[in-house]
């Protein structure tokens, strides 16, 4: 960490500041130029509050040298971390597909398409119990029910399964889901994500629409600094100016995230576009980028979806696009075992 | 609502969709040219799925022309709504200024900032007692502690108290505070929309890093679609590209809030720029723009805060724009009583 | 500046590094810490090239703290620059209005809003002969005869004329204008930049879609140190995620921009906006927020413009604006004279 | 393109609107609801001025289902174009990489460079003559001497060459050339696509930092209604609010790009991230998604680089993803020839 001082900050005030960021622990080499004085602090500065020193008046500016999350950081953690889900590993060459139904809408139809996603080759079960809509008027999930109808298509089909949690008060109906999802809009719910923290279950993060991948850092650190190592990111498209689709997929995330973390990192083509016709391009190109993972949205009645109908598959295009998954992991030297 | 149909639609599933429009109560008129065939919806399409029509297969674009909310919207309910917090009003010419600390830290900071700024001429005392940070390592908050300082505040101030939730579980504490705030990170938090529409409370609703216009008034809905029409819509700076501010302020989201809703509107300087010294030209812009209000971060001694020192004013710094904000609003034909 | 060296860096690298830095008349302090190494680099590095350095192979990272540009900043030229542009001022106090057609169409069309516009009290007149058009097949402007008919109307009302060059072949044409213009789409067209640097005239430097202030400041620059400091900034919305309007205005630039510039600020409502009825609030706001000038489309037809007709005013709405104006910026402290 | 008119629109204007439309060879179908009336426009509407109608005051809204390209779409050009740059063809399932120096340097600097690309395998040969840089002090290209160079080299070793043009001006300098390079900046530079459209040579034109897709086809359709239609396009970062990255590589232009139009699209990996590292995974991920090539910067020497020395790779860099690049063209079913 840098601190820049004012031109005429006054040396008692900085005296200060120096004292108690040695009380820290941290040392404190000064840097004096004829307009400038520097101060570099060194050591352990991630827990350090940078808002609070920013507002000192002998400050002009603060700037971060060493990344503030740590339970994240490669550089602390430098192997891949690989997460078992009920005998499917994610992470460190082990590549999974997570595939269903945006929404579960009733028994036969989730059934039915877990049936097809698992001949097809996926190895997770996604389907959404409680789904966060941006209109109150819109279908927001079967909730409680839809959870049992996941669990009974686990118990059929042997995948585990994923789905979102969106209400801290839920936690108790999420006990016996494999992997529990924070969704975009939650990913800086932070009294949700410190909960997650205190339980050990897989958790699915994704990208809010707009933070910064250091901000998904940050939010993966407050389930880890809980004690819930288990975290794999999820980037699933950004908000940008560009309206020919839905969201902006950041491919730089993957290997953004895979340099500064050692957590698994996975791709929402589905979301990330909101077209039928580009989840394959999508898929293909997250593979080559060096994801751990794909979630994608397949229907078997795409007209009929309760959401997100126009970027769900069709059972058979899934299968089609799996074939090709499957060569592109491996020509990437990815194992989906 | 408009329907442009595929080229090739086959006519007994547009038959299909034509009918099932008509159940909702909707007439449909049809437009055919040589290549292209609309289908007009014309009634109450607000609660319409358009994605459940987008993702038909006889469907090219599905486009909206209604407005998707409807308590919201200022066509439904012209007059400006007013909304009464302990007698202070706000709405349809009244103009109030919210102000105090980020964070609550402590009684003798609280009670010290709120007299000041209860001199100075705000109306209501804003203070954070639960504090969503982006890292869990900063500081969060006294919590409950924080909201009994605020009533404390209250009761010797005589000014109504806001304050933020962020956890849909401490509702129970918030029982007596006069406005309960959600902030911008929680702006989709659905779960939480839902339970303050069952309440009988102002909310203060501020708009998300980088959600538009609509997605905001949808999220107005949420609450009121509950029964709560009490909702005052907060523009608080979104995120784009450019630096040298914190967020970038949407000046245009006022005029235009109050153009589609009749809900108030009021702005946040201090968190769109986070940056002291621009506070008080943000704040003239915002009453000249058309703003219903002014939250405005105030501390005795920023550089001690443990929260957005950086954009807090000292106490005298908010006193002489107090001066200047008065005598504006009165020039833009507000009142302040 | 301050340099953040790798790790491990070669000592006798580091020592190249630093005699470069002195060679170029720079003093280095160097800070050095268990794992990092800072050097404070001291003296005018605006001239210094940020990516040569940051491509040194024993370079971290480096960070600016002086600004790049040194004649467009208020640190070296502390008192703002007032132009004058054929007896009217702008900046230091002095507020101007442009007004007049978005293209020039005809001379009738021309004459009558010329006349207009000087009635209802604008200080010099807009119009465009040559249109940057984002379609080959949209209208692209008189040309030069346009630049003729704003010559007459200039003879005829004594306004002096700003209009846009978008080829520096064209310069020529463009000898007997007062001021020439800089569309967005062409900020960062070096080329004529340069061109422009070489000439005395007032330069109406246009923000670009998405160019961060200190882009613009550059661009300031490239003129300012080719000989011509008549250089007006103008911010003209910026584009973000938001669709509801065309741009959004980045009000918050004013004050940034009179902060770090001594430069004048003027403010272009109307494409900010793209809609008619916004024009009002956001020239209000601006001049609120510190403009020192406002530039406002204006067509005696709408309906008939052959370009931006959504976003211009009618003569009679903008008499009106134009009363609220001069209000409002006398209440602000500014002189129209 | 689909009209919606204000509920009280005069049916006299209404009629004189369908006459204006109809004069232009249009068929009008009008839809006429409760309180909704739409004006459904068939036939080639991509020569209407859209702005036009907005500006009509019986007109609510306008919205366009045809693209307003026509020349770039591939509905009226089904089959890819196949550009021939001196043998070395592209799009269509033809595969190139261009290579070089961000800047030409010195002859030393790019003949050592050139024997380095082609020996690697790249195609074509690039190098900037003509440098836009964001600060007027920072070395601005050899200019014509450059561009000497270059012939040179593309004497030397066969290789095909491609660079910048800023302004239309210098035009006679690159009469043989192989292929002109338009920058982001120049994308909207509406005067020099006019030209470029009236010479017979490839254009490769790059996707501006804000731009969008269609605005992207949109200046490929200025070059191409000049009679130019070699347009290959180039994807090459946006600009979003994420940081680490330098710009946001928008993966899904190249599949939409490749829907939308029959020109072959390219990728700049080095540009899109401003990360050595980054140029591998990214290349990776262009393939996967499409793109009929790439374009890269190497440096003999990044340290010493002129220009954009922290996104070139060293020779022997490149040489190994050439490895890896040739090998997943081929999976993607490319071919390199």
């Amino acid at each position: 960490m840098i601190i820049i001082l004012k031109e005429k900050a006054a040396p008692q005030k900085v005296q200060q500041l120096i004292q108690d960021m040695e009380a820290q622990g941290l040392s404190i080499h000064q840097s004096q130029g004829v307009n400038t004085t520097l101060l570099g602090i060194v050591g352990d500065t991630s827990k350090v509050d940078i808002e609070k020193i920013q507002a000192l008046d002998v400050v002009a500016q603060v700037k971060r040298i060493q990344e503030p999350y740590k339970s994240a950081n490669r550089k602390f953690h430098p192997q891949d971390t690989v997460i078992d889900i009920r005998g499917k590993k994610i992470g460190g060459g082990h590549f999974q597909v997570a595939a269903g139904p945006c929404s579960v809408e009733s028994r036969e139809q989730l059934m039915t398409i877990a049936d097809q996603v698992k001949d097809a080759g996926a190895g997770i079960l996604r389907g959404g119990a409680f789904k966060p809509r941006t209109s109150p008027y819109a279908f927001q999930g079967l909730g409680a029910q839809g959870i049992e109808l996941l669990k009974e298509a686990r118990e059929r089909t042997g995948m585990p399964i994923v789905t979102e949690i969106m209400n801290i008060g839920h936690l108790p109906l999420f006990e016996d889901v494999d992997v529990i999802q924070v969704g975009a809009r939650n990913m800086q719910n932070f009294e949700l994500l410190k909960e997650l923290g205190h339980i050990d279950k897989p958790i699915l993060l994704k990208r809010g629409l707009a933070n910064t991948l250091e901000e998904l850092l940050m939010s993966a650190e407050y389930i880890m600094s809980g004690g819930n190592e288990k975290v794999i990111l999820c980037e699933r498209g950004i908000r940008t100016f560009e309206t020919s689709t839905r969201n902006t997929l950041d491919i730089s995330a993957i290997p953004m995230l895979k340099k500064k973390s050692h957590l698994p990192v996975v791709v929402d083509p589905s979301h990330a576009s909101g077209i039928v016709w580009m989840v394959e391009p999508l898929s293909m190109a997250a593979i080559a980028a060096g994801a751990d993972g794909l979630i994608i949205e397949v229907h078997n009645c795409p007209e009929k979806a309760l959401s997100d109908g126009a970027q769900s598959l069709r059972p058979e295009q899934f299968s089609q696009i799996m074939d090709k998954i499957k060569k592109t992991a491996v020509f990437f030297g990815k194992t989906m075992e």
